[in-house]
């Protein structure tokens, strides 16, 4: 089959951890015999530099004539404390969201084995964590408002979902409890927001469609504690585009490697999938930064085309290389392996998948 | 000197840990030679019973007229998963906020050395933590709209800051940070909202008058992340209302001993102080909840009032208690003691503060 992937490197270490993605899908292409044509564009800070704009036209139209795209890592420190910046290298992303109705952001969290004791909580705290976080993505406090806030003695932003928002979420987050464990944790504020409290009424309702699923709801205080205090209580987390993007993170950190995970944000048409952690300006060109997130960002990627098989060769190859402590310094600290050393492995790993399945079917 | 102190024990277990708190609050009056005069006042769900009002007039004026308030813990699971309850425990909290002004929610985060192996995370990690949070309390997206969300297709909540609000609190935390160490971390998401970037531009602009205090600044999900990496980085953290909620509950399971930990929410005239853990409806007259946090934030209402040695005396019987194993289950599994006999260890101890100051004296 034929796949166009648009390739959006962005910022910082984008480039490179882009480039062993593309490794590795070269890889899935040669052992099972796909077309994957690249196209790529720019995005964020770089693209503010040539373009004045975090996401150019070009950028968009590549993105709308892909299957799926592939972003690196986006943003630059220099526009972090300059609250007046009018363009800024994240709102790129912000509007590929928007464009082309990226509606859920979802986040795998999980724990490898051999890493257990990179995570500052204790091991048998995070023992057998399994979660899968749905995010709404596509509306909330996001996008609401357009006021300066910079001239004005007063500001605000406003959180608004409409029933239709949440309810399309809603079924993709208890259809995947039914695969998984069958459990929803809805996470709001419903003792506070007039939003949340659509939340609970449209999601209480549609969990009677999935009579197998269990419903539960909580606090999004609370969660923040639970998500330390017991991760691996979580099966499948919904909640909303703020709540998400804080309660996502603080149980990235929980896996204890953070450049490890992965996350799609998905829409009717459209796909984009990325590392979950940021640039790393620092680390830039330096061949030290780990290309494992964004190599499973390829997986997802590839599941999403229905790839199963091939999503498998890739995890597998992940999974090899970090069990063989094939990873970069940040996962081992004595580590002699760069970047391209840790790309290279986990492709050629999946090259040699071919031979694997032949000899166990001999 | 006479002191006129409201008791609003509240929900679950609230009644029994301010019976504690008052004990030693009473060891203090007969050691220091104060009067206080106590006036009971019923908020919460318990009121709701009543008076169909989770904040009754009568209790009202009694924390109008006091120098200070006490609180216990407010609320009851029968109200959580009702999305369409009009009239909710915590309301009599958020209205007694936004009556007596209170619009600095403060959490200090100590580690007790010996409840170290307590947390959640690595004793490595949480090493040295100690974070003084500033959460602002009256504004932003907690009182804004009142439609009715569960009629309409759509609901909204609006997220709202003024200058003088981010002034106000803002000053409280740089002044705090001048008696600590210094730093003052700002928590935003001020590359989405535009109450961030009034934030922004407002605490920057007020650092300037406390030149020997950085100022640094930080998005909320990095921060989300930070707080379990590393949570010994930071000093005073300065936040909005609704990043505060979540932060500093998910600070305080950092400790491992949430139940050792109080709060205080003060305004230009009155001030508030309560345990930081629930209700723990399932623990309600069963003498096993601890009174610590609520012990500890009679030490806060006594600073409050600038009685620093009656402060002392509290915390050094607090820290005598965990220091010498007399402490609930929740700290200590193999413990034989109960919420009394803690509170009354405490106490005491304070009675003898006397006998000690005068020994060392000798
Ligand atoms: C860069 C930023 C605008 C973005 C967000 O808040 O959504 C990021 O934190 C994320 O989670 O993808
Ligand atoms: C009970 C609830 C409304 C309250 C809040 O969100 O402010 C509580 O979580 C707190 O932090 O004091």
């Amino acid at each position: 089959m034929k796949y166009k992937i648009a390739l959006l490197p962005g910022d910082g270490v984008g480039e490179e951890v882009i480039q062993q993605a593309k490794k590795c899908l070269e890889a899935v292409e040669e052992v099972f015999h796909h077309e994957f044509i690249f196209q790529i564009g720019v995005i964020g800070a770089k693209a503010i530099n040539t373009y004045e704009t975090a996401l150019p036209k070009d950028t968009l139209r590549i993105c709308k004539n892909s299957d799926a795209i592939l972003v690196g890592t986006i943003g630059n420190h220099k526009f972090n404390n300059n609250p007046v910046a009018e363009v800024r290298p994240e709102h790129g992303l912000i509007q590929l969201r928007k464009e082309l109705g990226l509606y859920a952001n979802i986040r795998p969290l999980r724990i490898f084995p051999s890493l257990v004791d990179k995570s500052p909580l204790k091991a048998d705290i995070i023992k057998g964590t399994d979660m899968l976080i749905f995010r709404e993505l596509s509306s909330g406090i996001y996008y609401q408002n357009k006021e300066d806030a910079t001239k004005a003695q007063s500001a605000s932003d406003v959180c608004k979902y409409t029933e239709e928002e949440i309810s399309r979420i809603a079924h993709l987050a208890f259809k995947a409890a039914k695969n998984r464990n069958n459990r929803v944790t809805l996470i709001d504020k419903a003792n506070v927001l007039n939003s949340s409290k659509l939340w609970r009424k449209v999601v209480r309702d549609i969990a009677q469609s999935y009579p197998d699923v269990a419903l539960e709801y909580q606090f999004v205080d609370h969660a923040a504690m639970k998500m330390i205090a017991a991760p691996n209580r979580y099966d499948v987390v919904l909640t909303e585009n703020m709540f998400g993007d804080i309660l996502a993170d603080e149980s990235s950190m929980i896996s204890g490697a953070v450049n490890t995970l992965p996350s799609a944000s998905v829409g009717e048409k459209q796909a984009l999938f990325q590392p979950v952690h940021g640039p790393y300006t620092e680390l830039k060109d330096k061949d030290l930064v780990n290309p494992v997130a964004t190599i499973l960002a390829t997986a997802m990627l590839l599941e999403h085309f229905r790839l199963f098989e091939e999503a498998m060769a890739v995890r597998e190859a992940v999974d090899k290389s970090i069990a063989k402590g094939i990873v970069t310094k940040d996962l081992d600290a004595n580590s002699q392996y760069g970047t391209n050393h840790v790309g290279d492995f986990i492709a050629n790993h999946i090259l040699g998948h071919d031979d694997r399945i032949n000899m166990n079917n001999e």
